[in-house]
């Protein structure tokens, strides 16, 4: 099968950062597991609306407000799309998916569970979906129960199945993509697995958003979050869907204007999902560039976006798999979109810096996911992630700088 | 006195929005109490930064990682000065004054408050000042206790006295100025007197901190909120002041990356202030542009600021007083920014869809201050508020089309 952008340039060209007159021409970025750059057509779509539309949205009577209001609620009906939700009242804007899952355990969490009650994650999770549980066990004497990592860096099956066993878990709560290796769950799976035991079932879809086309129906989870950030948008908007029936059982989280019907001093009455959910003026030059960035992952297609990558992990994983002394942190049955490694004799932090003085730019670090590096007996990893404007050259530029620091740091041995 | 902007043009040439050959051509833009628009230089600041200068923070150990984290970081140091604080680990970002004062409730709240002790707000709040409260109220068992609305439209000083006399109030929250009348409140003294009563102070400073130097330590609040939007900066960013002294007696409010020392399955160690508070990726280009915007308002200079506001004050309440059936509401012993009216035989509503026909932008409504409007027996007004871009002609313009509106709803009595 040969996929082309026909007659469109290589999406690198897209991004004003890549401008090879630029400061930072030539860099090979492969940190866009941490944050993604941005098109030119998400930047010009929030300058373009600060420059002409702008205005604050739902209370305003003239037209500057009302346009402001219809884009807005336009980018929902958007997303709605784009992930297949019923309806866009599922679709509720948040910073980014770090409040998505704080939102669920504080309203849903707190109204839902309670003591001896137990909460399901895994041990692939980020420290988003660890924290908020611990805050929960800690407080309100939920058990949280980790399912363990199998021997070949995916999720250990069995051990899910078996913590979901005596009907205790009314929530499981677990990653698309693991953050900081790229391991793939079988989330289809887990999630019927998980609402045949009864839990309601939220997916962090961070790492998976990016990279492949998501349908929360076909999923069947009752939430999933994800940021804007991540998916080529800009940063402090993110994405927590909810299935209504779930939603509406839920009381608010933040208060404020614009989330209710009445307010006197004795009582308030709270609006529907999602206004619900949605207190103070948000931000919503991050909503209309969101929405550009939608628009602009659709017009290269997941067809096209899914083929590239898929050939750029093959490739990485071919030229890093040649380096002696490089150890890639496996990912299960399926890698997506990130290559974690250490190097032997080098540590991740310096492996990092030098990476940097050949314009590699990479991350090293636990990756907000320590416990699952404590299960690998590890505190820190390089890694490398993949966005749709990497070309197989960035991993060439990688594999040649590791080697190249491997010799800086072992001169003796290689003399 | 003689204030010029000596060589530099009238600031509405700085806001691309008025733009003479744009679509808003000849706007008369009066809702900048809902929101400001954005300079050309705040615009280009955010965009600048996503197209030369964009990666996450504070985990990189590339340079563009921690150059962006280092004009995140300078940022932070600017508001500190800006509002001078202490410290700038006093300085918090936030989504906007909405999320501040939600976290100020459901952290420093839930830390300290018990049942039978009070909080005291007063009648001119934002519901974003009264809701978190309200919940704390009903779940906590916390007396919520409100210091009335005077006769001229201020806070009934000896009303707030009497309720901080038993000692029962442990955190007092009231806002600087008023948003739905423009009254501003005498908060140097009021701190003065709850801090000597006890009590922790919180200050909701969105519409001070657009129109007045604030001077955090002068004050003597313990924190103190404002809106990156309403200061004409991006939306989706704002702060939340805090001494330090008190943010350390707090736990963290939403939690994930970014904000941890150690993270393990059984145990969570959290980072100091300010970075407790900031979990997950935050809007990094959103604290960028409020830099942007700071630097903007100190170019003008807070001289020739506050000399122009209060001439278009003067000029805006000459020209209100002389409508007949015109009832400006009252603000107290002083105005700021804000008219907020009745027109007799024209709902706001229809006074502000009447007044967008004539390319005057105002809101009409309750302004998020339901109880505030009860008080005055009102169930919605008519606001214009003003940014430092407004001329004397925008509100002229506002005059001329109040008298169009009454004109066209009362025909007969004016045949």
């Amino acid at each position: 099968m040969s996929l082309t952008l026909s007659n469109r340039p290589h999406p690198k060209a897209d991004f004003p950062i890549f401008d090879p007159a630029g400061p930072n021409a030539g860099i090979a970025y492969l940190d866009s597991g941490a944050s993604a750059q941005k098109p030119k057509s998400v930047i010009e779509a929030v300058s373009a609306f600060y420059a002409t539309g702008y205005a604050n949205i739902h209370r305003g009577v003239y037209k500057l407000s009302a346009n402001a209001t219809d884009a807005y609620e336009g980018v929902r009906a958007q997303v709605a799309r784009f992930i297949n939700a019923a309806s866009d009242q599922e679709i509720i804007f948040v910073r980014g998916a770090t409040e998505g899952l704080n939102l669920i355990a504080a309203t849903w969490g707190r109204a839902h569970l309670k003591a001896g009650d137990a909460v399901l994650i895994s041990a692939l999770e980020h420290h988003a979906n660890i924290i908020p549980w611990q805050i929960l066990r800690d407080q309100m004497g939920v058990e949280l129960r980790i399912a363990g990592l199998a021997a070949d860096g995916g999720i250990d099956r069995a051990d899910f199945t078996a913590k979901l066993a005596d009907g205790k878990v009314k929530l499981a709560s677990f990653t698309h993509i693991a953050n900081a290796t790229g391991a793939v769950l079988p989330v289809a799976d887990l999630i019927a697995e998980a609402k045949a035991a009864g839990a309601i079932v939220s997916v962090d879809g961070c790492q998976a958003v990016p990279h492949r086309p998501v349908d929360v129906q076909a999923l069947g989870c009752d939430f999933y979050t994800f940021s804007g950030h991540k998916i080529y948008g800009p940063t402090g908007i993110g994405i927590l869907y909810g299935r209504l029936p779930v939603l509406e059982t839920m009381p608010p989280y933040q208060t404020g204007g614009d989330m209710v019907a009445t307010v006197r001093f004795e009582a308030t009455e709270f609006l529907d999902p999602p206004q619900r959910f949605e207190a103070g003026t948000p931000d919503i030059a991050g909503v209309i560039g969101l929405g550009a960035a939608i628009d602009y992952i659709q017009s290269l297609g997941w067809a096209w976006i899914e083929a590239h990558e898929k050939s750029l992990l093959a490739h990485g994983t071919a030229v890093l798999s040649k380096i002696p002394g490089l150890t890639l942190l496996p990912a299960g049955s399926e890698r997506s979109g990130i290559f974690s490694f250490t190097v032997e004799g080098v540590h991740p932090h310096d492996l990092g810096t030098i990476l940097d003085h050949h314009n590699v730019a990479i991350r090293a670090g636990s990756h907000c996911a320590q416990p699952l590096l404590n299960e690998f007996g590890l505190t820190a990893t390089a890694r490398a992630s993949l966005g749709l404007y990497n070309e197989t050259e960035d991993l060439d530029r990688l594999a040649e700088a590791v080697m190249a620091a491997q010799r800086m740091f072992a001169p003796k041995q290689r003399a």
